[in-house]
């Protein structure tokens, strides 16, 4: 087999603050051992793409040609990537497509014309080579754009889940709760029989939950979120909490509603209650601080969540147990919705990279990089 | 033996708002099975006494009157402590004494007639009547005095120490560090060899510690702090942190300093670095928010740690042994200085109250009750 010839995405950020990212030709040899080729067909953006994407770049304000953008970094954003600069990165952490030609490993030759998903980064492209162990087949049944987004909502959701119990919580509050992840995650509780309580920014965005059956969503916006938060989280016994956020006060006000409620019953101590109470911070939506009003004593955690340091850790029987899950669920419980399907040249358009970039629950894009 | 008459120090907090503070007549039975009666004669005012003994309490308008004092706490401050009111707390982690009485179990035995250390809360007080096990015998040549501060700061320190080790880091970032604690701390990291960067506040502190040979000494005033910090981070490869003031930017600018280092010879990733950054959090200097500029990727945790929490995981074998290390060096590494002895009365005066409660370094006070 020859050379394969495809368009991949790639973002530069250089010295001078001016951020590229355009479209390159990129030349993939045949694969070799356990690698598979694979012609990428459907590809979502991820908010855990959008970092590297764009970093901190003025998009508003950027020149947008065919298949190409410059923008423009701030100072103290460009010196914080410095481990970045000069170097053109690829972009795309999962995707679905058909393996069209394979190594001589058998792992890889398994996989020879079968449609997979994919984890591994540099997903939007035409063309992906990887190895086996980065895919997953998937039932004959599951188109590409179905299989699109098998990895990184549906473990991340389902390590939650695992995190919880491994952790000795019983219960689980969860933040930007109507995103695709957050949906996974109701169904995922309401399967397992676990108390969750959702935490949204909107009216619409309850209604989206109350009408999955969710039994508890709360609307921060809302004057009574805090006393309401208190009530749900002694209903529930939620110790443990996973925020997309990051920024504000968000954290702060689950710890101290954690706090009230198993410091209740307890006889007073000047320490607070010895009882853990967990956050883990999972996503950026909000780059502001993260203010912490330490009203919660001295029994508390608060640490990032990543996916990647998550499966590292999983020892292989559980990560095959929550892939298999996931395999099971693609259609039903790890179903994901797009708002547009869009090719590569079109996600480098103004319009689109304003609509996605601003990470709104419900308007995710999916890349099809050969429609 | 018939009982025995004794003042203690009491802070009730008032349903009104009102809290008082006011030395109280008590009873004490003869003691029982493995109880000692101890007579206290030192009793060191620790910042941990500080939140329980007054609170969020308006001291410098308060009433003081002999042996009383009266002060207003906030609507939000005294709803936070809803837990306490209306209940009498007695007062004071620590001290040393002599065993008067004893019951009839041998370890209680043992005691009788020794001068000892004890923990178990209620230590500002003429007597105390307690368990065997929260008493540690003296040495004959360390006098009541020497003993006093024997079990809270130096094993916090060791309990630094061990979870160090214990967590995989290998050098230690302390803020505070010209404390007593922080004191010990220096003594022990040199004779363990164990790399320490000590943070302080001003340039006095900065020459009690280099007087002591510490190595990393940074003034936080100072504007060239965060670089120097990042040089030291970087020369001790430090990863974990111990702060005692919880308030303000300080353990954000440490995790971020260490990510930079860590961070630097590595690939770029938009996630961070994989390696972990750990702050605890172990006191409340300054009572404001953690304000956390998340620069530092996802491989980070903050927590809170507390003595207690730390000897309850220990084994008994670990307890056992950093005892015996304190127990070695309560005139050496494990050494405190006190500003000035005061008698129980004194310790409700005006004066004292306003010198003590202000947490500053080098101003703890030692409680003689019996002097």
């Amino acid at each position: 087999m020859s050379d394969t010839h495809g368009l991949t995405l790639l973002s530069t950020l250089h010295e001078d603050g001016r951020l590229t990212v355009e479209l390159a030709e990129e030349t993939l040899p045949a694969p070799k051992g356990d690698e598979v080729l694979v012609r990428v067909e459907a590809a979502p953006i991820n908010p855990s793409d959008l970092g590297l994407l764009f970093a901190a770049a003025d998009l508003a304000n950027a020149d947008y040609a065919e298949g190409r953008i410059v923008a423009r970094m701030s100072d103290p954003a460009r010196r914080a990537l410095v481990g970045r600069v000069g170097q053109p990165m690829t972009i795309g952490n999962e995707a679905a497509g058909t393996v069209m030609a394979a190594g001589e490993a058998p792992e890889a030759q398994a996989l020879l014309g079968k449609r997979v998903a994919m984890i591994g980064g540099g997903m939007f492209a035409e063309y992906r080579l990887l190895g086996a162990a980065g895919c997953m087949a998937l039932p004959d049944d599951v188109t590409a754009e179905q299989g699109a987004s098998a990895f990184v909502n549906p473990l991340t959701a389902l390590g939650f889940v695992e995190t919880m119990t491994r952790e000795g919580h019983k219960a689980i509050v969860h933040t930007a709760a109507a995103s695709n992840l957050g949906q996974m995650l109701v169904r995922i509780c309401q399967e397992d029989g676990i108390p969750l309580v959702n935490i949204v920014r909107n009216e619409a965005q309850v209604a989206i939950l109350q009408d999955m059956g969710a039994e508890y969503v709360l609307d921060s916006s809302q004057e009574d979120f805090v006393a309401r938060l208190q009530d749900a989280v002694a209903a529930t016994g939620a110790t443990i909490a996973f925020d997309a956020i990051g920024g504000g006060h968000l954290v702060s006000q689950i710890l101290n509603a954690m706090e009230q409620v198993v410091s209740k019953n307890a006889p007073y101590s000047r320490y607070g209650s010895d009882i853990l109470k967990q956050a883990y911070i999972y996503g950026a939506l909000d780059m502001s601080p993260t203010i912490l009003t330490r009203s919660f004593g001295f029994g508390w955690n608060i640490g990032g969540w990543l996916l990647f340091s998550f499966l590292q850790k999983a020892s292989t029987e559980t990560a095959e147990r929550l892939r298999q899950r996931v395999r099971d669920g693609l259609t039903t419980t790890f179903a994901s919705h797009y708002k547009a399907r869009i090719s590569l040249k079109e996600a480098l358009s103004r319009d689109a990279v304003l609509t996605y970039s601003a990470r709104r629950t419900g308007e995710k894009y999916l890349i099809v990089p050969n429609g």
